[in-house]
């Protein structure tokens, strides 16, 4: 009650944080959301379905956990059939994730926004913010603990975004869904950064579309910007889970992959990979690391593992789940006991199985 | 109430049954079950994580649910450092999935044993049957709708647990984990066939440690075997979730790939090839048909779909979760639109997008 | 003069026998020889360059070279719109094999016969043989120093191929193109071997279509049937030059990749993969060993300098290219320098440099 | 006698030349010549053997054959204990090529200087040039068609070459083994071309060290800083005959692939690769084409036989090697009889046959 949570800015000066990790595509795994509309009504339909993935990813170590309203908007939710209002979903979801962030301990709520389809239609500034301003006042009234912009193509729209966020009174947090080209106009990596420090992003990062190796190297180039403009902010990253190379000079990023939305299988990032990035993450200047489409709860549970040091916790899940399978060494089949090190699991380069299929695609 | 349930061996007359998928493997990816030691004591500790596991097969397809108490007998758990006691979690194990199974309409709740250790360590027949025996009258009290004995290496354990099981006067189904080189005595898969079907198993079949190609070709050569013997069984397949081509002339299969247990990713199947799996084991007979470690619920959920003409319902996730990307047509992302037919998934042969590894290893 | 040359089978006795590598296929690189129809009028159109590959051989350590005379026929010959007649042709390559192996210490010369289309086109035992025989009748006359019957997919057709040679009064070598499913009217590996045997070959074998892996596994099931009879024979392989794992289980081999015949080159086999295989060939009791289509002088190089201890010889170009790098530390490129052990080259598993392509083709 | 050649510079005004390919690597396949020291001592040892690969690459449509000399100097014969000097070699060479190119139609001889040590080693200007002079005298003396400097990595040993190649009063040409990082000191891509372009060269380019994709990208940025400088020369592309995607970001280029010199075979480009590089290369602008180390004649064939409508002739090994498997029609092999036309060939990926292997190797 009068238990008062450090705030996300304060964390970020002390440590890494950990973010969370997919929402709609982990539904759609376990049958609860809609390949292509990617509405989150299970937050009314399967209530419990959506808890227990919060759940899971606190469990996992994650710092914080978004409401479960990503791509809630009614224009889509007609678009798909789907018979709840965005207040409605909106409302469940912020209600829902106040109430599983308090099984943890000191987990924040990020009420997050994301690009509305007002922008895209044309409809100018007033429309656009209007529909951001009746998403934000929900996340007032349930007092999250901090807003987040995220998965905006145009810099210009995420401005917009800002610019009504900032009456929540939040640490606000800003990430763009580009990669080494710029926005989807042909602004620089670089100045979509200095306009999002500018435009009152007080966290600034990327996320989805690319993956970790693409989105460290933009990154590198937005903090670069950020501190030749003297405009110092945090930095964030929440990659998706998958490895798409040969996208990377590409504008759009993972649609461009043939094998987009419905077939990422092998190209999941095992949490040995993950470890390597949240080091390399964090090691480049990135505090707020966390996960986009395709990331698991065992992917964020990775993070949380490898940056325990700084953050001086294990994640709660550690209890059955340490790292790089300490009680493998008890398992029935002698070939895992000895599997049972960091350098074991960190220096395997695992195969696909499949000697038919070509590494990389062509698009 | 008054409702009877169609026994499984009525059901697998007329038409493909669709078993779940993996309990503890998936628990482990959600941070509730220890790698090495695969006890599933979170039936009492996360009682609401296993819950939703089972209710995500349901969702699915599955026409089964097991007992989720894999693996689970008090050596094992003391070696684990585990606090419980078998019969806690197979009681607990056992009323969750006969509540659960009432959610979904006309499930079959399968109570499930695996290889002791008393018959590894060589107590002698009167103390394995012992141990079997304890197990079974659990899933007799709670009364089961059918009884599997799986994961076994040894011919002679699986029929000192079938005899066992004939107390319990419900169909018993019986599954090994082999290759082609037969159970781990040396007997050939064709004597392993005969001598679960002459020990009493109605059902037939393998699952775990070798991929989808190696257990149909196990599954053809047990079907011959059987049919030429005059042995007619029902023949059932719950292969793993990964593909590891490279193992199939091994004694152990997957354990000999160096992934196992912690980085199967790169290996897992993908929902369309699952589908043309299950389209391939129904054609070469093969009636029962799920899954084991590292498959999930949208891999059940394919088996279900591909399936759907022959059982003549679809799964209760399709109402979200169409086959094919149906929905696609209504993504944002221009280039994922076109993206919703059989053809175009099925023809699709995913990359690996890791260019630095090779698709199979050695070892 | 006087000098007599030791004869095929006293080398067999005590050691290993190089073979010589591809003639066709080489001529095809070098601009000499039309694919499809392969036949060598290069002989007669441009002996200079069928000479300095002969040269090559010898200097890359073979103890025999074969008469430039590969499907050369009047049939063929017709087919391929080329002005020369098969006697013409055998004459020249006789007289030039003579000659070039006069230039090395102690060459043998080899007279090849391969399928004659009286045989495909049905046209009975005794024009069969008559063709044979015209053949051979130029190699007695050149007294090549034995005769090799090569390239058969008919058990039948060695036979009759075999009793001509006879006539001859050399040694008799006799390999076919067949795989693990035996000879391409069903009959199995071990009856060919059997039957090659009994009809009077020395040396026994396969050549061409499956590469050294499926080869090293046919022959041994050929020595094995051949031991088990009491027919000893000497073991003869003669693999092409590159790697075709996926055509093992098919009847005819290397014919059913796609890239056949124009574009082997990223299943090229290293001569590192060589000196492995000559290793293992020798092992498992095999004495002749050379290479078919697509094996070049650096690959038959490699077959001599890993045999060098057992042939207590070798090879001549040893002067200037002795095996693994010796000369490597006096390289410009620091990078190189180290890289002169055979632990280096053994153990490095090259790339392809296409990571936008299978490793395996379906077909 | 009278005829009178038609210009270097005459030939790239009108239509594409075609080089001739690697001399050193194929010699060493053929045994010839040593890895590391890779001088041309084959010149006096086996002069047949030499003049023969001369031959060929006329024979694949070469309109220039290279003086068979590279990296002779008396420095690099000593260390690898050859008993020649390099005035002897290049003597021997340029009489050879005089006399091989008579046998060709219209064939122009081309005299090739490389990096000396006396630059390396610090000598200072006048030494480095007196080296080049020794060797130009001999060109001179011999009236090859035109010089070329290549191979080289410091545009500054490339400006002494090329100023003292001016005395021959030939055509120059310039070539040097950078990748996009520029040359050994840092220089840009674009200094170089202007240097090259400033000290006197009539045609500029690359040669050697990264593969074609690479090159291609290299020489796009030599012709856009020449024009812009308008400084317009010829450009020129000598690739080595491998593909090595991953060494572009690098400064050596090759050299840093662990397989580098002597394990090439997988990474070896095909014909048809090899039709679509001479084709871009063309569009792109550049109008002299050859190969490096690893090409082979039928590489250069493809390059002659893809420019034949810009060329206006076949090359003259088209007699028996046709592009595209035009007399596959007539093969044994059922197969093979289809494959005769472009697409077939030019759609086709080829596998490598070792799905133990990974495409690209980190180093």
């Amino acid at each position: 009650m009068a238990f008062n949570k450090i705030s996300l800015l304060e964390r970020l000066k002390t440590g890494p944080v950990v973010g969370d990790g997919s929402m709609v595509v982990l539904l759609e795994k376990r049958g609860y959301c809609t390949p292509g509309i990617w509405t989150p009504e299970a937050v009314m339909l399967y209530p419990e379905a959506v808890r227990e993935i919060l759940r899971e990813y606190i469990h996992a170590g994650a710092d914080v956990i978004t409401t479960p309203c990503f791509y809630s908007s009614d224009a889509r939710l007609r678009r798909g059939n789907k018979t709840f209002t965005a207040a409605d979903i909106n409302e469940a979801a912020c209600k829902m994730a106040k109430e599983v962030a308090k099984e943890g301990r000191d987990v924040l709520v990020c009420g997050g926004l994301s690009p509305v389809e007002a922008y895209t239609d044309g409809k100018g500034e007033a429309a656009v913010k209007e529909e951001f301003e009746e998403q934000l006042k929900i996340f007032i009234k349930h007092d999250v603990d901090f807003v987040l912009a995220e998965f905006f193509a145009h810099v210009e729209e995420i401005e917009m975004c800002i610019d009504v966020m900032k009456k929540a009174g939040k640490p606000i947090a800003a990430s763009m869904r580009i990669g080494p080209m710029g926005d989807f106009n042909g602004i620089s990596v670089e100045d979509c950064a200095l306009r999002m420090a500018k435009a009152g992003a007080d966290v600034v990062g990327t996320n989805c579309m690319f993956d970790i190796n693409t989105q460290l190297k933009t990154l590198r180039r937005m903090k670069d910007a950020l501190e030749k403009a003297g405009l110092n902010r945090e930095i964030m990253c929440q990659p998706p889970g998958y490895l798409c190379p040969e996208v990377e000079n590409t504008l759009y990023g993972q649609p461009h992959l043939p094998e987009g939305p419905l077939l990422f299988e092998p190209r999941l990032m095992t949490r040995f990979e993950v470890h390597e990035f949240a080091r390399a993450a964090f090691e480049q200047g990135i505090k707020y690391i966390g996960g986009c489409c395709a990331t698991e709860p065992h992917h964020i549970r990775a993070i949380a593992q490898e940056l325990a040091p700084e953050r001086m916790k294990d994640p709660p899940s550690n209890d059955m789940c340490p790292p790089y399978g300490v009680f493998l060494p008890q398992s029935d089949f002698l070939l895992h006991r000895n599997r049972n090190t960091k350098e074991y699991w960190r220096n395997l380069q695992p195969g696909s199985g499949r000697p038919y299929n070509s590494p990389l695609l062509k698009f």
